[in-house]
Order: C-alpha cells, then sequence, then structure tokens
C-alpha cells in the first residue's frame, strides 16, 4: 500500500535528493524522518546491477548522533556490551546498543571523529533522545546532537575503481572497516570502507549539506565509464550477504545474543554495560532463540510484518524478512528460532497471507 | 514537493485508515511514525466545514505514552514544570515537558487512567524514548510503553450533538479538560472535552485497534443529519484559535515561558522539575522573546520552515506558522518575537521566498 505524504519538516529530504529524484527514484522508506530511497528500476534489476557494477547511494537517512565531552566515551561504554578500548579515529567499531534489560536500542557504527567526539551511524530509533534522556539523568559531561552529516555509500565492485577517481588510489588501501580523511577539492571527507552491502565499498561522512551534491555529481560522471548509477540498500542483496536490518530483523525485544550478534558481546563489560547482568545470564545459559539465515520453498506473496514459524502446530518463532533471490533460486530469509529448532537443516514451516510454506533452517547466510 | 511513501513499518497505518481513505484523504503528515491526514476537500473547504458542522478526525498519531508504576506520578512531575497535584481520573491537564534546560521536549495532555498508570498524548516528538531512558537512569520504578490507544476527535458545532447520540446525553455535562467513561455496544469508551480545535467538541481513547472502524462507522452514519464528514486539524483554523503546534511553533530550543505557557509553569516546581532553576531565573528576568500572534499583510507564497522577522534590518524573530484566513480576511501567523517588538501593534516585516511582506503584532489570537 503506497499513499502521498508531504516532505514536510516531519519527513525531511536529505542533501543528495535532488540527484535520488533526477536518477529517477521509485520509492521510499521513511527512515530517522529521512527520506531513505528503496528503488530505481526495480528491485530485482537494481540487485543484478550493485553485484555487477558500482552505485551511488544516499543514505542520509542513517543520521549521526554526536556525543561529544569529557564523558562522551563512557557515555558510549555504558550503553554498549563491546568494549571500545580500539575505538580511535581509523576505526569504524560496530556497536550493539542496549537497554537496562540487554534489549538492543539500535546498532550503529561508532566512530571517534575527535578526542573527545563519537558519532554513532544509526538505524532508524530515537538513540539521540534516549542517549539525551541518560545523559542529563546520570549527570555526564557530554553534548549529543544530530549534526548535519550525511552519509553517500559507493557501493558495488567496482567501487575501489571509482572512489580513487575522485580520493585518490591512497582510499583503497583502506582496510575493512577502517577510515580516514581523504581530500577533494580543499575538503577533507571522511570515508570509510563499510556500507550495507555484501559487495565492497564506501560510505562517505559527508559534513555539511551543501558539500552533497557537488560530490554526488562528481561521482557520477566520474563513474560513467563504469556503468554508475544511482541506487539504495537493497532488499535481495543484504539478505543474502546477512546484514541485519534494525527495526525489522531486530527489535528492544531482542538482545545481541538472540541477533547472532555474540561476537560483539565483550565479556569485560558485562559487570558495568547496561543489560550486562542480563546478557551474563544468556551467555552462560545458552540463549533460547536466535536469528538464522532460512530458506523458505515456493512461489511467495510480498513479505509483510512477519511470519511465524512452526514445526508441525508448535509455534517456534518468526520469519522477519523474506525476499526471492534470483541468484540462488530460492527465498533467501532472517528467521527468529528457538533453540530446539535452530540446527542447520532443520525442517520447519511458516504461514504465509496465502498459506504454507516449507522452511530448511541454513548454517550459514549465503554469500 | 510531494512523494511516494511506502506504509511500512517505519510510517504506520492507523485503525481508522480505512475510513479515511474511502472518505478520500488528499494528504498525510507523517506524524509519530504514523499517517496524520491533513486535507481531505481542500483546506479552505475543511475549515469551512469544521466551523459549520461536526468533524470525526483521525488522530491516532497522537500516540500515548504509557507511565505505570509506583513512580509515574513522580517520574511526570520530573519532567514538567506543571503542578501535576490535582491530577485525577476525571481531568485532562496540559503538561509542557522539559528537558535540563528547561527546553521542550512535548506539550501532551496528561491523563490519570489508573491508580498508578498516566498516559501522555503527546505531539510528535520521541518523548517514549527518553523517558525510558531517563527512568532506567534514575532508577524509577515506573514501565514505560506505547500502548494501542488510538484518539479520535469529534470536532465542530454539532460536536455535541453528534457525541450524544453514541455516548448518551451525559456526555454533554463534561466540562472544558473534563474526561470519563461513556459506555456504548458494551466498551466503556475513554471520552475528553478536548481536541485540537476552537469549535468544541470530544476526544475519544480508542483502546484496541479493532473497536476503531466501529466506533468510526457508528458516528458516521449517526451524524449523517448533521452533515458529519471526515476531517482533520486544520492548518487555518488551529492558529486563528492560538493551538500550538510542538515541532514547528515550538522545538527543544523554546522554554514554555517563550511559548506564552507561563500559566502552565507553576512555581511550587521550579526548585524540583528538571530545567526548573532556567524557568526561575527566566521568569524572574523576564522572558527576551515570546509567540505572538501576528498578521501579515499580501498575498504570500506557501508558509515553508520559517521566515525570518524584522524590525527595518534588524533581525528581531521569526514566522513559525502562517496561512490565509477567509473569515478574517488576513495572513494568521504565529511568530516568535524579541521582547522589544512583542508589544500589540508593533509592525515589522518578515522575508518570504517571493519577497517582504508587512507584519503587525496582536494583543491576541483571532477567536
Amino acid at each position: 500500500m503506497k499513499g502521498i505524504v508531504d516532505y514536510s519538516r516531519r519527513v525531511r529530504t536529505t542533501p543528495f535528493t535532488p540527484g535520488v529524484e533526477s536518477a529517477g527514484v521509485k520509492n521510499y522508506l521513511v527512515y530517522n524522518h529521512m527520506l531513505l530511497p528503496t528503488m530505481f528500476e526495480s528491485v530485482e534489476a537494481d540487485y543484478r546491477h550493485l553485484k555487477q557494477h558500482v552505485q551511488i547511494w544516499d543514505v542520509a537517512g542513517e543520521r549521526q548522533v554526536a556525543l561529544k565531552g569529557p564523558d562522551a566515551r563512557r557515555q558510549l561504554q555504558l550503553v554498549t556490551p563491546r568494549d571500545c578500548a580500539r575505538l580511535d579515529p581509523t576505526r569504524c567499531l560496530y556497536t550493539p546498543i542496549c537497554d537496562q534489560h540487554g534489549g538492543m536500542m539500535n546498532d550503529p557504527i561508532a566512530l571517534q571523529v575527535d578526542e573527545d567526539e563519537y558519532w554513532l551511524s544509526i538505524a532508524p530509533s530515537p538513540v539521540e533522545a534516549w542517549l539525551y534522556g541518560i545523559a542529563a539523568a546520570t549527570g555526564m559531561d557530554v553534548e549529543i546532537w544530530e549534526p548535519d552529516v550525511s552519509p553517500l555509500a559507493i557501493q558495488g565492485p567496482k567501487a575501489d575503481q571509482l572512489a580513487a577517481r575522485i580520493f585518490g588510489d591512497a582510499v583503497n588501501d583502506l582496510g575493512f572497516f577502517r577510515c580516514g580523511r581523504f581530500e577533494w577539492k580543499g575538503i577533507n571527507w571522511l570515508v570509510a570502507r563499510s556500507g550495507w552491502s555484501g559487495q565492497g565499498g564506501f560510505e562517505v561522512y559527508v559534513e555539511g549539506a551543501e558539500n552533497g551534491m557537488p560530490l554526488w555529481d562528481a561521482l557520477m560522471a566520474a563513474g560513467k565509464d563504469l556503468n554508475v548509477r544511482a541506487g539504495c540498500p537493497n532488499a535481495i542483496e543484504r539478505i543474502e550477504s546477512g546484514l541485519l536490518s534494525y527495526g525489522g530483523d531486530i527489535t528492544r525485544n531482542d538482545t545481541p545474543l538472540q541477533a547472532g550478534l555474540g561476537r560483539y558481546v565483550s565479556d569485560n563489560q558485562l559487570d558495568t554495560c547496561w543489560g550486562g547482568r542480563r546478557l551474563k545470564e544468556e551467555r552462560e545459559a545458552g540463549s533460547t532463540r536466535m536469528l538464522r539465515p532460512v530458506e523458505i520453498d515456493g512461489v511467495l506473496p510480498a513479505f509483510s510484518e512477519s511470519w511465524p514459524l512452526f514445526a508441525g502446530e508448535t509455534r517456534v518463532g518468526d520469519v522477519r524478512a523474506c525476499q526471492y533471490s534470483p541468484d540462488f533460486a530460492t527465498n533467501v530469509a532472517i528467521a527468529m528460532v528457538d533453540r530446539d529448532y535452530w540446527d542447520a537443516g532443520t525442517e520447519l514451516e511458516t504461514q504465509t497471507v496465502t498459506g504454507r510454506a516449507a522452511v530448511k533452517v541454513r548454517d550459514a547466510f549465503w554469500k
């Protein structure tokens, strides 16, 4: 179902909206009160192109929450079970953010942009307001706000080639989840080797809305022979690649351990961080359910909010994302599955709006 | 500018959306991640009808934030400078909610729905997340969540007649900003004499999404001879009536005193509530700026985010809302105006996208 919505103060355009609109965007999500493109030609055509060429994505909806002040790092460490000791200005740290119960409030990439300033690049949830309340209530010396920073992603197998034409060959020396400053047109752009696809590429944290379209246009011009196009996070490719979507696959009702993010939960934080005691107990007892890649047979209706998962007539979880994958010739999906049913190879069923479909738990994502 | 946006998990439909769509809604806002109708026939035709007849409004986007537990009232009183001592289950209390600096986080109506349970009927801002963080950080014994409650408004001069046909004549005995339970079809509906127009009427807090359309349909059927129609908060009428819009007229950068809400700031709370010290200082020193009704001459372009206000070449504030009023044959507007320029009768200018326009400060709103 679709409808006409005013682009207003309550649904914001981005610095790249003129580029996105002239590229013929066909659909948006509202993401952190901002337009996030979700389709250009078609989800399947966009997918095919993403895997072969290079795309420029307006992901400005991944707003930054800035924490600045003497207590900024302490506040960050308070709300993530991941040990942030290694965080420095050259590194992107994927940090599950947890409430007092260990429930996930978000799963941003954390950056250190200055000695006492950090940015969290957030999925959609009101992290800024939540942290703003916590900081005041705990008396931490930290300012919290949403800066004028808009991520632009360069994604696809030719991303290295294209990025080098703007930022120089040195940008290709960045390791995975490393970041640095690269000069172009008199600005030192913050560029990270990251992005919400498994096809490789970069995210540029564009500081100052006025710098958005010049970079967009330059990338489009420089990439003509690489068949560059406007693109967006792709609903099929991200499931194949096992990239989770906070707000869809994961909510406040799930812990990072249940989300399969145990490698980002550091034992040395569990006595001090929010929800740490719960996570420690869960780790010791073993999780009772976990997000798993599953494949689903047959021709399915468009995925809606969630589909219940059954073993016979027993409810054993729910499917949280599902798309038909042309490359793997099956429906690739992500499900929260109860412990007794999560082993690879387990055969289950799901109830869609048009009937039951066979589900098989996999040992890994597709890529 | 308008665009196609998916109605997804991130932009929610309401229990009344089927009614709104079949009534031919022409435009929506996204309000607390939910669709809020903003126009049916035209803003001017909707306005004319609202002032003569009766309308049913889907204002489900005014989500409720529930606070329940032994510390629920204490937490509410901590974040509002309004003394809540009088709050009981028969009363609606308009409560400016403030951060640690006295800045407004929201301006809900507070209801007490049970001995230890309160609902805040919020304008768009992430109050739930903010309070959720504060409660955990301060160790208050309170649960905070968004319940399945969707306000439906009955507004207009014939609202009393229509409401009585469903809820019985006793509903007309409700005083302004009083509420009570009224039985219809086996449910005790929570009905308040309130609403975001100056035309009179009620708001029904519909508990349970499944109860939405039965009530909608019954009101529509019962009001045929009253010329009932689907309507929505009206951009013109609400300015005439001096009803402020949080997120538009007021933001976190404004105190309740600056918003002209001094009568809701209780001296006896300023030593203990968040931002109280700042509000006390501001009250003692006098505010340096305040929201004022202003009228603007001429044929103006559609109002955008804000227009700067000038006295000669001196910037003295900004216009925050402006609509042409057919009934008053002028542009009715709300502006934040610096102290030296806020007296009624002061002549100023504003800079619109098409040029300067003459502005006059008024002593009161229009109605």
